[in-house]
């Protein structure tokens, strides 16, 4: 095909103690079950300040029985110890499942414990484009040999336009590469959707970045698949048509709850549509694992 | 946004008696109703040779519930006098529905039939790139001031490489434009969509050769929706994924049936992502209709 020279597609390689996911660009997308968050759940927050973490067991079970690749660890409870919560998580996650995890806080301190109790190579969640935040996050990143979300926003607003989220994406990636020695493939950009409902432009500057990221850096990238259907009725439906879209353009995971069929089914589909599900084989194996379920 | 220049987006116009569909880039997309079509229906069949049109009534009706923008009208019955039939088609769906019809036939005879019982401004369903059917079709198209589907096919096999669909694209609107006088507007490509179960990499050629349709000629395209998915299991699902993919890369209309709601909201989806819905008007407004009709 004609046009500019294309970046050499990057591959993100995260592991449990028994396990590898690889994500990348001409491979099937990768789920982050994204339940394991004690965000707007009242009863699960009480359990967790009382030191409960019995109801994370139920969670990892639905999560990778909806079909998630990596786990999404967040321990966000106000006025807790974070550090030593999200690190028991970890500890008992890395029991029940052998899939890789995505260690989730805005606390540093947290992400150093999960990272210190995690045997393996996570995925860190998250580092933004501003100075302080990077030089926070990325030298945990190295030390732990993890890889790591970046946001391509710095201390203004969200930026609205596809260039500057470019020119962030270059910051970080120059940042990480040159003053910290991580490896491009070990930055996963998230493009930063936005709610559709706020300016129906958004998506399509979205889409847009993906491209450009993609053609640009190579490097992989997720976001939050629900953001963009917040506010909107029928958002599973909304769900299930964005992530084929966004998947054409470049978008390799996304944070999602792997328990909604439609867009996991969608996810899938698209994974064959767009040729990352050689000869069909886990389309049709997935169907009549369905209708051997129905007998 | 860098890159080669984009040629500029041209809008199909199409009309019945008192009511005017545009397709466009940028604008909602086409749903072309495909199901008044005898093939593979016996009964249908029967009843067409016997001289008994009633039964488009009620496809009519389906169709334009389901929310078909432009309706294909195919009579295709072997052994009868196939432009009496199309013509007496024609003139019924006229007294039945406002919306434009897509006049579909292999027939050159059945075509000028169909165009001349036509009060409005149909799509001719098709011409190839072969100069025999070229000849035949784009007189007519100019003589009925219609608008005609195009395939880049020519009498060899179907291409499979997108450089030589977009080469006889190149081909059929040279010799529509500068032999027939045809507006470039008025040609709608088929990129021709193949089945994903032949071959897996044959959807991202057909969605390479939607983007550079798009990008060289700025023409509309259509497609057979259902082809994708042909032999292939849960075909609505794919569907549903294949059509908001190929809408971001440039397809604007589709021959579909309208009485599949997974797909056709799965449109409404992509029309409201790719912000061809503004404010998300029609996507709220369905939504509530919804609601209503089911209290």
């Amino acid at each position: 095909m004609s046009g500019p020279v294309r970046a050499t597609p990057k591959e993100t390689v995260l592991r449990s103690a028994s396990r590898e996911v690889v994500i990348g660009h001409g491979r099937r997308f990768c789920l982050i079950g994204e339940r394991i968050n004690p965000t707007g759940r009242r009863i699960f927050q009480e359990q967790l300040r009382s030191g409960d973490l019995s109801a994370i067991e139920r969670d990892v079970k639905a999560q990778v029985e909806g079909g998630a690749d990596v786990l999404d660890i967040n321990m966000g409870v106000p006025l807790t110890d974070e550090a030593d919560l999200l690190e028991r998580a970890i500890r008992m996650v890395q029991g029940l499942t052998d899939l890789p995890v995505c260690i989730d806080s805005s606390v540093v301190e947290a992400l150093e414990a999960g990272l210190a109790a995690y045997e393996g190579r996570a995925l860190v969640n998250s580092v933004t484009a501003e100075d302080e935040r990077l030089a926070q996050v990325l030298p945990l990143v190295k030390k732990y040999d993890a890889a790591v979300i970046a946001l391509p926003n710095d201390a203004d607003e969200i930026p609205m336009e596809a260039d500057k989220r470019l020119v962030l994406t270059g910051k970080i990636i120059d940042v990480a590469t040159k003053e910290y020695g991580i490896d491009a493939a070990d930055i996963v950009i998230d493009p930063l959707a936005m709610p559709i409902g706020a300016d129906t432009s958004m998506v399509t500057t979205t889409l847009e970045t993906m491209q450009r990221v993609r053609d640009e850096f190579g490097v992989n990238m997720t976001c939050g698949a629900s953001n963009v259907s917040f506010g909107m009725p029928a958002r599973h439906t909304l769900g299930a048509a964005y992530l084929p879209i966004a998947m054409y353009a470049g978008l390799t995971s996304a944070i999602m709850d792997a328990r909604t069929p439609q867009i996991v089914d969608a996810v899938k589909a698209a994974d064959l549509l767009l040729n990352h599900d050689e000869w069909g084989m886990a389309w049709i194996a997935a169907h009549r694992a369905r209708q051997a379920e129905a007998v």
